[in-house]
């Protein structure tokens, strides 16, 4: 119950214990900003800026995460208002005398900040591109499995047409395909930060370099970031870029667990989590837990992304506030994605589809879940509107549509009137 | 760098390190979560359901939260998407064989849940209050000291008329109290969750009560929280209400926080922070980042609020994912705010005020500020529209007003043209 | 298709053609804009600051607001970026040389852009009031009607313990009594604006007024607002107030509509909306249209509150933006919440409840839905441990428990198993 | 005042009586949905699955947008909850008793209503890249004009080191570039919506098409809009990217309102509008109207966008509530968006800049804003602790460095430290 005990996600299921939190958390980010400190050393020894005796010393000195105690980090990061400031006083300490000097020399604090939030932003996408990977290839298996599953189609809630669970699992798919291309797309496009006090380098300048300007991509490249066209300080692409890609793959994995959550309640059950939570008192309960926490995960994204646009409005070279306001809001995004993702395959792998219930239900109406076809089919007979009234009056008597002398003839069988849903799922599966 | 080195704050330079953050604190939850158990079983007793022993031996196993493990409980929380699962466990164990099977009885997750949520919630704006009455006393000595510093009144930018840093002052100390106002009245209403698995108190009558409707009032009671009216698991008024005055109160001190950033700035200088922060390469830098934080929180606080607002729409007797949507939104409100509080205080008790500074000001526009009471004086003598031609003339020339003949007669003083400024700021002075 | 058309509401079926639509549309605004000058001219009357034929001049050219053509005005609007400079400008010429002077002296835009806003809320916040009074007396005869119809209790979408239709009645309708209580109180609260260029009332002196203090009292008496404790230009607790009722009211009712949608379900159908909306060419479709739209406005109202929540850091005596954001949005909001009531109205007064539907379903588990009390009532018996066992074991075996031989004397009537619902119900009835 | 007289824009200065705002009204759509309507019997017959003289006649009987009534509309479009049944039954009386029953067969409101909303898209989009081209065009003539105009850097509001405005419009233009380059992609990406009532295509077979897969391609193709690899009823990547752009698109520009708003202030004028807005009372205010009015748009955009992200989680085949809820948001981002981009290109064409002002205040800290540059020089010389004792010594003293003796060799003019910001600003420029 000491200060030095730091929060581990208990009151986050959906991220807590995951890789990705793992790749977000306070230690973390201070190894995102050990290493742009030293990569930025070792950038300028590249370009004879720096002795490379120096940044060997501080490649060194950085590697040693355990050695920064993040707590006391966190205490001192007050008085200017971030971490940077402190972690570079210790940083120069244990370089030592000789090198010490070379530590950040010539950056900003935003430099650093920014580009290990960058690093940070990579490592995390890395983790949820391969889960939406896992996750797509099992969708993909699921959507071919019951290419031609019949199932009850819903609008408002209300059973409409019949459609089948390959074209549902192959919509599923394609809105996890599109979360991975953005995301690929901006994962790619992180760039590092190097600007120096108000973006225009003139402090590496004073210290010796006489075209500063090949730094920032000596330095990008040292971290495997790209390097910025400008520097970004308040030009915040990167930031609302992520901020996109990051709430989309949230919704986007939110309509594979919305539709899981109501096809899974009880009186639906045609599909299942494969290991639902428990509960002690009722041993029967079964809940989609997975399916749960992507949803929250989903109601939360949007609102975190808006903060993250609204700071693109950041005024002069740094702004007082709107810098300030993402750190937080990014770090949680990414948490929640990458929670998300993960129970994402959970899901995706082991649902259970059941589908003698999808079948079962395609017969709650009596037939009427076919009445578009028997619309279209009467009405070149009967007239159209003679064909609405007869369907109409069917409709309100409530009895199965079998009985019905007038539609003797008609093929009322529900899975007959699946459409195109089998062509469409073979087209969508054709996508990588 | 292992998983069992929490988050401290790294990135939140805004609230870590504060009362709230230890009172917002996994530690603090699993903290709180315990004293809603040991609630429940001593309520159980005081109504003869439970034997006195096991209320004692509950509280007891309870008092111990050193004794289990966050991180652990953590790791367990996610098959079943909340960690009361796996605390309960924990604790039944820890109570021991015999009044073991008292823990947790005839609960949901859910109560205790909420019930710790809301117990956080009360501790954390206990300190809130504090924070906001101590900035509300330093405002109202700003005010009444500088009753009578004129300033330029600034409309979109640009100076309108003069107005007086004590009514600005009397302002922001007018919207403190609205906070506090209205943080108290939610502090005050904060109730115990009580329901059983679907809000029916069913299962306290399986244990044995005749009448478990009086059991959560008397639980209620055990912990300070207030009577529950009905079980509120999809009746979320008590967490909107939170909402709204956590982003009410973020906003509050925003517009302190946003005032002093404008006036601090290098050109205008009329404030500054009483210790600003610094930067090592660039000495003369005194940077307002109490209030560039507390800025900071006041752009993150809404949507935060939205995200808790949106949960009220919570489909049945418990929501798959609505509800899990609320935990850290709600507790990153409270700590946000918690830190603005705790920031506003050191502002408004260190904010050094510069009226010759503000004097000189307000003869930037060269008499100009006050063309309103011109127009105003010129109108009956030589008719609205000429008088409007001779300012507009004047204006456009640029010269100083004083050196108008036209203008020879009139009171071109900026500091005799507050209006009730005076008046108003001690009408404002009277709200205790 | 000219720029006269302007929008009805096409894109809106939640609130077009609503009281609420009409008394939120440009003209009532226009309206409201008139209302508040003439209300100027009348209270500086009062006073003895302008004749009283000023105040009968004003009033009636205001009168007369067919006369003013509102997209003349909104296109002059652009300009200043406020619709009342164009405004002033014409009503100063439709009250004539003698008293046109009177109009809007001595005022800022801003001080009739807000008391219009005012007027406009307060007259909605009526509507809105009315309609949540008899969506409560239509959801207080459901529940006492409905006391001891039990159903499904579902959480995380599986039935978990039986519940009563009364309850979940009862407890929609202390989620509107909530919104009521908070709607009145906002609505009593809402103040007149007025403060003069920088909020000093200054021009109000150079006008001739020894005090204007009294003023702005005089000004709000007219109106039939509250009056303002200090001009708040860039105090906005009156619209974050009103952000608070909004989002509050909105997802009140939305959780009245998330559950309806849910029990609508073809599968479920345990309610129906009474009139629902249908489809050409699927005539068997009831769609569950009020609840949809209600539940379209619950998604929204929360970013749009946001929005409001965020302009509370406006900075200076007028801010550059934050306060031109809130006009839309509140608008919005006020809109969407005056349509969600009205079909609230319809919604609950038109509710078709299927009794019988909740009985069956009360079987689906096969008795697994009073598991619950059974581990309660077998605990003592058995052993906690081996009471479990046997209720999972039987759980997964999916025998109906009526045929297991270990249960056969257990009451296994889910209908026994309400707990206190009906006194609960009781209880939430007696709320007035 | 009557229910016809709709809204045209009176509280939306931003916007109102711009290119957008035609384009999005509610006659827009109207003409949207008649486009889309044709389109669809235009492309059944080119398929062969209507006669030729059916798409004639549903062209032309849709052309007559003037022939519908949109208030009567928008009333019965309360009913079924969307405004595609009403006018579908309106068009098909229009057309006429022979091809009137080709009208919208097969097709479901929803494929209507989105693709409708998807040309409004396009439509305005274009409007929008128009304006961000031109805008950036004027930013790149400022940039290269003032490619060495020096000016104080600011970061947290404080002075830090100087800057050129060259740098600071090049990296306006860069965030322009990047909003056109989201745009053009997202633009060039809208895709018609059709898959009838629950996505299959079934109603297109069961009208005879015996391979309905190719329609959407055909409908596509009639309205300029790229073909669905899938309907997308509930797969809302469309929309959702439109969010992303829109509100990127509103936050670049923000990003140049905020800071023209800034260095707009009285004290800093070091730039202004063209054309700022009056004051009838106050002659001399020249208000920074068009960049408060973007700033107004960049507040609002992130909470729209937020919705549509927050409505990609949507269920079933169509949801109930989500879809609906993006509808007026979006108009509202194109709206929003559109208008700022408007003021954008007036703000950037005529922007007044003072290069003295800036210079000038180049001089304000009496040297400390080359502190910077200071500390590296003379660390080598002094060593680094002495070199910072002696910069800190002097910035509390007050007096001008220039007066130090210490620093009687250096090279204290402001205009020389501007480090890269020329060839930044060169390289900037190279982008297209």
């Amino acid at each position: 119950m000491t200060a030095a005990h730091g929060d581990t996600g208990l009151l986050a299921p959906g991220w807590a214990d995951s890789a990705a939190a793992s790749a977000t958390s306070d230690h973390a980010y201070l190894r995102a900003l050990l290493d742009a400190e030293a990569a930025l050393t070792r950038a300028q020894a590249a370009l004879g800026l720096a002795p490379a005796e120096a940044a060997t010393a501080v490649t060194e000195a950085a590697a040693g995460a355990r050695a920064f105690d993040v707590p006391s980090l966190t205490e001192r990061a007050r008085a200017g208002g971030n971490p940077v400031i402190p972690l570079v006083a210790e940083l120069t300490k244990a370089v030592g005398k000789t090198y010490g000097p070379y530590v950040h020399r010539g950056a900003t604090s935003q430099d650093i900040m920014d580009t290990a939030t960058m690093l940070v932003a990579a490592r995390t996408l890395d983790l949820v591109l391969a889960d939406l990977g896992r996750t797509e290839r099992a969708l993909a298996r699921l959507a071919a499995e019951h290419r031609d599953t019949a199932m009850p189609g819903r609008t408002l809630t209300q059973h409409a047409v019949p459609t089948t669970f390959g074209l549902k699992a192959a919509g599923w798919r394609a809105l996890v395909l599109d979360a991975r291309d953005r995301t690929t797309a901006v994962r790619d496009s992180l760039p590092a930060q190097l600007g120096g006090a108000a973006g225009t380098l003139a402090a590496f300048g004073a210290y010796g370099a006489s075209d500063p300007t090949g730094l920032p991509a000596a330095y990008a490249g040292e971290l495997g970031l790209r390097a910025p066209e400008l520097p970004w300080h308040t030009l915040r692409t990167p930031v609302a870029d992520l901020a996109g890609c990051l709430a989309f793959t949230a919704g986007a994995l939110g309509k594979l667990a919305v539709d899981v959550l109501t096809l899974s309640r009880t009186e639906i059950a045609e599909v299942a989590e494969g290991s639902g939570g428990g509960s002690s008192a009722m041993p029967h309960k079964s809940n989609p837990v997975r399916s749960t926490l992507i949803a929250s995960a989903a109601r939360r994204a949007p609102q975190l992304a808006a903060t993250l646009y609204g700071s693109l409005a950041a005024e002069d070279e740094r702004p007082a506030g709107s810098w300030h306001a993402e750190w937080e809001p990014l770090r949680d995004l990414l948490r929640l994605v990458g929670g998300a993702a993960r129970d994402a395959v959970e899901l995706a792998e082991g649902l259970l589809v059941r589908p003698e219930a999808m079948r079962a239900h395609l017969d709650l109406t009596g037939g009427l879940i076919v009445s578009e076809r028997l619309s279209a089919e009467l009405a070149p007979v009967l007239g159209r509107a003679r064909a609405k009234e007869l369907l109409t009056r069917l409709a309100a008597e409530g009895r199965p549509l079998a009985e019905a002398p007038e539609l003797a003839d008609a093929d009322l069988d529900p899975t007959h009137y699946t459409g195109s849903a089998g062509a469409l799922t073979d087209r969508a599966l054709e996508r990588r």
